[in-house]
């Protein structure tokens, strides 16, 4: 087996001292409006995601892309997502498939397959590697272990890991995740969500203390982040809501465990952006110069 | 707009006398030996694909694709989802894309788009139809009205429809389905979820009395479909879980409304691997003959 990923993971974060994400949530409409001149929109996003991977792969160590910005350019558009991960993959980032995927079974094993790898599929047909290739996959749990356990068993294989979403950053997240749940200890149930994930993670420990089945916690929930932290002491977390969605790095410090690691915080809008607010045509070095200032911010409150 | 798809489906209902889906959940290990030789496994699932949707598209209204089966085969499954999709649209069935896709904001409009259809990407260099074009897709409603209302917005300006997991068939379900919401009237989290189902569904009525914003409710477990379908009465449903999985047709009785109306059963491997239990090559014919035999079941429990 190769390395556990989310060792991987944690050693990129050490290397680059940057518990970050680059959010590829690339449209179309992100991009410098003269890259769009004599390409197609899968080319134009093709090489805006490169320019940013080749302007921030020696700071920032993880990149998450988000496959519904792809799946709505249809076939194309999947292409494009598999050549982008191949792109950050070739350029050592650890790869996190934000695709929130969901289902039971055989299903849940072929969800698995696409993005940790798998099975031979029908004999000699079809071997090897997984066709859009990820270190992590997002997952959503509300179908309980049924839908889980076909991942963990990728996991286990592979040396991949799943982030399962616990607490979101929406507003609304609040009408199901907040519901209090009847028990000798009532609590959300979110909780109850994310006390399953570190059962589900406790088969899948990595070298250094972390599982390899961790936690989507929104930024924008200060209270629940830290509360979660404490109950959840070996789970990574991926936290979504820097920057553009409001969070602040005071807000999410408390996501973080022990030595101010155990978590790892992704920016979509505001690096993809950072050229339209510096009013600069260079996507990349604004990008850049962005993902520098929130790497300081994000120290700054962990006092790293 | 169109007709409201929801009354498009109910309408092909009533004309077959047949409420069910053919699940095309299709595995290369599903299809007769001697449909892979000579053929790549995309081109043999595609023509079992063609061969179930001509043998049973005047018996079967409604076709339903578990997307999970193509995204394992990479970009080339994906134009076969695709591909999939087209076909049996031109044979006149409704189809739902299982799809079970969930996300908020701008990444959930994506989504919508991708299958819905959706406004122009980029000014003028994407228009129209959704690359993926279905009549209803299933999501997933554990991020809350953030996730959903792209998928409403979709569903009023192209008039197809969602069907939100609320209840699942699977054994694990009941690990956070079943909590026990406090309240006033404590009740389990799916029923929180369905009532939200039908509150969003309050502005999608169709002329049938039911809405586009449709309820998935496992057939395994009658209980709570009678309850669901007691307290939801405008709510269509999708019902998974009927043959291989084990729900006999008097299980999902209750599940109907009015008129034995309101809901459509599918049936996947039942249907795609008849032609192994009657030991012939003739896969379309097995499964035509499965699918009447399943009608008249689902007839006879209903009463109709």
């Amino acid at each position: 087996m190769n390395m556990t990923r989310i060792d991987r993971l944690i050693e990129a974060i050490e290397r680059t001292g940057n518990p970050t994400a680059l959010g590829l949530d690339t449209r179309v409409e992100y991009l410098p409006q003269e890259m769009l001149e004599n390409r197609t929109v899968e080319e134009a996003i093709y090489a805006f995601n490169r320019g940013l991977i080749d302007a921030l792969s020696d700071v920032v160590p993880c990149v998450k892309v988000q496959i519904a910005c792809y799946e709505r350019l249809g076939v194309a558009g999947m292409k494009l997502f598999r050549d982008t991960l191949l792109y950050a993959g070739e350029k050592g980032m650890v790869i996190i498939a934000d695709v929130k995927r969901n289902d039971i079974g055989v299903t849940a094993e072929d969800y698995a397959a696409a993005y940790l790898g798998g099975e031979a599929i029908g004999g000699e047909a079809i071997k090897g590697e997984a066709p859009f290739p990820a270190d992590f996959v997002t997952v959503n749990a509300y179908l309980g272990t049924d839908g889980i356990a076909p991942f963990l068993a990728a996991c286990e294989k592979s040396g991949g890991g799943i982030f399962v979403l616990v607490r979101t950053s929406n507003p609304s997240a609040e009408e199901f995740q907040d519901l209090i749940v009847q028990g000798d200890e009532p609590r959300p149930l979110y909780e109850h969500v994310g006390l399953k994930v570190a059962r589900w993670g406790e088969a899948l420990m990595g070298h250094h203390g972390y599982s390899s089945v961790g936690a989507v916690v929104g930024a924008t929930w200060p209270e629940e982040g830290k509360r979660l932290r404490a109950l959840l002491p070996r789970t990574f977390f991926l936290i979504p809501g820097y920057g553009a969605q409001g969070a602040a790095a005071q807000d999410l410090a408390g996501c973080f465990g022990r030595d101010a690691r155990g978590a790892v915080v992704n920016a979509s809008r505001s690096l993809l952006c950072a050229h339209k607010k510096r009013k600069t045509g260079d996507f990349a070095a604004a990008a850049r110069d962005e993902a520098l200032r929130m790497k300081e911010d994000l120290r700054a409150a962990l006092h790293i």
